[in-house]
């Protein structure tokens, strides 16, 4: 099966991303100024673009919200750990590396690659199974970030943060019950974040592989934040660090 | 109509939070923890718990994944700007209103109230029209923060924040072309933070009432946070300025 980029933002970033698109496909009276600005670019890039009625589109793209708008591209390449690390090392910036234990929600997937994306981490990597997958929901919700960010997939999400220590990576996972509160730790070294299951959180044994369990302070009622919220919330706080760090410091400090 | 609340964990925050539930509907042969712990406190408070056959569930909740439960309450009482006004000047702590222009997605508008409540704001106000209601999919993706947080809807924005300016709040915007950084922003005195739109933004005539427009900084591709990532990010700046400004200084500072 081929994979689908749905919407209209993401098969604009995936045409500027330079993504190797098959073809797009238009539904029948779908108009705009995005849609003119993709039938440029499309254009320029020599993809053919179709016009599909109702039905035809309908057996395309069945059950996402599509805005009348399919790009088709060739089956996703997955990245490798290996291609993560060597993006990381290759940049002046310490290595910032995003992990998903058993993410549920494609919404939540796809918002966690693009914040990551945003925030200018190297990598996202998930387990191969009781992950969503990066599907045509994800790259919608991810706006377009899945073309920008390597993805991998790992069948044992333990040896692999294993693999990080030895890479000299910090591994810190993210718990409400987290011994330090997630400003507490120190996140200028090279960081591998580790975000848990919408509702059961991080795996006992992902979490025994974990070097710090942060937790992010709460002031209600409400026991949690939304996985995508709190991911975020520890990712802006490596590049507030971090930026802290690089910055000249104030006279007499 | 009746409001439904749907979803294990919404049903049981609303049980704890002493909502008047008239009954609760189970979805026949729904087993498990949480409706074992729902039970027994419906129980205690003498709410009626019924089985219902897939048919009649469907019937009362049609178009909402529900996790074979459902809470009947009555009909949803939303807050005044006074009330949540009183409510912030009763607090030791200085007021923190979220202001949301024409949030469109009930997951975006549960996810973004369920946020407020965990960063302990003293309400959530939102146009009457053009936003998503609070619906039983905002509450579910609120996880239940509907049921702590008063919630207000004006008719007009604009008229409602000179109205918060004369109240000595100081009126943050968020957007991406905004002239300072979130984390340059002071939020230490009374904030009513606005975050717009998730396509458009805040509109134009909402903007020139703000007080400041804040910015994220991103450094990826993809030009924008989701909007419920992007509040979230400036609520926990609020509550990490407020902490850092209420903590002992260190010796010499």
């Amino acid at each position: 099966m081929n994979n689908l980029i749905v919407g209209r933002k993401p098969v604009l970033e995936a045409l500027k991303a330079g993504t190797l698109i098959e073809r797009i496909v238009l539904l029948q009276g779908v108009r705009g100024s995005i849609i003119e600005e993709i039938t440029a670019a499309a254009d320029r890039q020599k993809i053919a673009v179709n016009e599909a009625s109702r039905q035809e589109f309908r057996e395309l793209a069945s059950d996402v919200t599509t805005q009348g708008i399919v790009a088709v591209v060739a089956r996703r390449q997955a990245a490798t750990v290996e291609e993560i690390l060597a993006r990381a090392s290759s940049d002046s910036r310490p290595g910032f590396l995003l992990v998903l234990d058993e993410i549920e929600d494609p919404h939540n997937l796809g918002a966690l690659i693009r914040t990551a994306e945003c925030a200018g981490a190297h990598g996202v990597i998930l387990p191969k199974h009781h992950s969503a997958p990066v599907n045509a929901a994800t790259i919608k919700a991810s706006a377009g970030a899945t073309e920008h960010l390597p993805v991998a997939e790992v069948t044992n999400l333990s040896t692999m943060l294993d693999d990080l220590k030895e890479a000299h990576y910090w591994v810190v996972g993210l718990d409400m019950e987290g011994e330090k509160e997630f400003t507490q730790v120190d996140y200028t070294t090279p960081i591998a974040l580790v975000v848990g299951n919408e509702g059961k959180g991080i795996r006992r044994l992902v979490r025994e592989h974990c070097d710090f369990i942060a937790r992010i302070p709460l002031f209600g009622k409400v026991q949690s934040l939304n996985a995508s919220v709190a991911g975020a919330l520890v990712m802006f706080e490596v590049v507030r660090q971090r930026r802290a760090a690089d910055s000249p410091k104030p006279a007499g400090a």
